[in-house]
């Protein structure tokens, strides 16, 4: 039995999201399937995020089993053969039996990108939150410093994302500008569903001056969905990073 | 009568190029038909590069003239507002009368990606060419200065573009690296059908030591396209800026 680990990119827009769903086109459907005549078997894929509908991924560590022998190359281009264009396997490698994307120790980073000119950018389309205004970066950056560290972070859940445990870990969050976009980065090791898009449009009131830098410390304190700002549209959020090696062991 | 300069930025993938045909979408078709609710009456359009089918622009100046009374914003807005998705207008401000986007004084960038990498990117996927082996940079930067000047550029002409003048000045050439992407950049006053194209086309024979980079200037000085390399997929190629006020009055 050989563990793998592949490191997978994806355009989030065709899909419902990374987790199987019946009926649905996800990430992991697609990889499954690509997977079938690859190894002649059917093989359960592990990934460490599971981004929403609509969400990218730069890198998305994945894994799967199989008795099958194949050589790294062999599962990259394999894969690349037979994935949707909109998906790709970037690198394949052989883990260890016990890694597991989600619960071995890692950070996952997360990044929220508003394009903030006057006219829509068609060479960025569907992977910026176009906003025609523009935002206080020093104050989103300084707001959303109240976020790192462990906290209940019920205020940045989905609604009727009730059954999970609400305490996560934060190890860091930015907000910088760069040309004429703004680039949110949240890491941590776990996150709740919604919590960088909800942590995004939240900052987001704030960098047009609507709210106090101070109004995010207090909505994060309420514990409560209704208390924060609008959940920001998908396409402007990117899995970017997955690092194993650092971080505590994930809870989610 | 209103002379206004207007910056546009597209993708080509929808588009049988910038240059105007009859029964296939373009982009100088597009802005012309938005324009007409905006100004109430039909205004031709000239664009400062004659993109091809398929070829991006993140800068590409246009002029059209109006007797229509509107302020720099309601045309940029209003064009955003009726153009399709793929094109956006950046900028609009009003010109001098005389000015003209191909024949005033400037020079044209264009800019050529290859990904080099193994596996394609679902992200960039329509905007770079993948090529799956790696370039050697350093030969295509030396080869390419053989370009730099005023040449007679037939052998870096499309086949059927006999009517034109072959001679352009080409101001700088350069092949830089960037992560796991290469660049080609061509600055010049005005370029053949397909020259940037074939450029790279040639270019990346070289890079992957199939050629000396001597080959680059026997080919030039061959004044024969056949000498040269393929032509390069059009999903690579990006009109990047164009500046006015340097360069020769264009002859093109």
């Amino acid at each position: 039995m050989t563990r793998w680990r592949i490191v997978l990119e994806y355009d989030g827009a065709p899909f419902a999201g990374w987790q199987l769903q019946e009926g649905e086109p996800t990430v992991q459907g697609a990889v499954e399937e690509a997977l079938v005549p690859l190894l002649g078997h059917a093989a359960r894929v592990h990934g460490a995020g599971r981004t929403d509908a609509g969400v990218h991924a730069a890198v998305q560590v994945a894994v799967f089993e199989t008795t099958t022998e194949r050589t790294a190359r062999e599962i990259r281009d394999g894969l690349n053969a037979r994935l949707p264009p909109a998906i790709a396997c970037v690198d394949a490698e052989v883990a260890d039996l016990d890694f597991d994307p989600r619960r071995s120790r890692h950070t996952k980073t997360y990044r929220y990108t508003w394009l903030t000119r006057p006219a829509p950018s068609p060479l960025r389309r569907g992977r910026v939150w176009h906003i025609r205004a523009s935002l206080d970066v020093r104050s989103m950056h300084e707001a959303a410093q109240a976020i790192v560290g462990t906290h209940d972070l019920t205020s940045f859940r989905a609604a009727g994302d009730g059954a999970e445990h609400p305490v996560r870990t934060i190890a860091a969050a930015s907000v910088t500008e760069s040309g004429d976009e703004v680039h949110l980065r949240m890491k941590g090791v776990g996150f709740l569903r919604h919590t960088v898009r909800i942590v995004a449009g939240t900052l987001y009131e704030i960098g047009l001056g609507e709210r106090s830098p101070t109004w995010f410390g207090e909505v994060l304190a309420a514990r409560d969905r209704t208390a924060a700002g609008r959940t920001a549209p998908p396409e402007g959020l990117l899995l970017e990073r997955v690092d194993y090696g650092e971080g505590e062991p994930s809870s989610s």
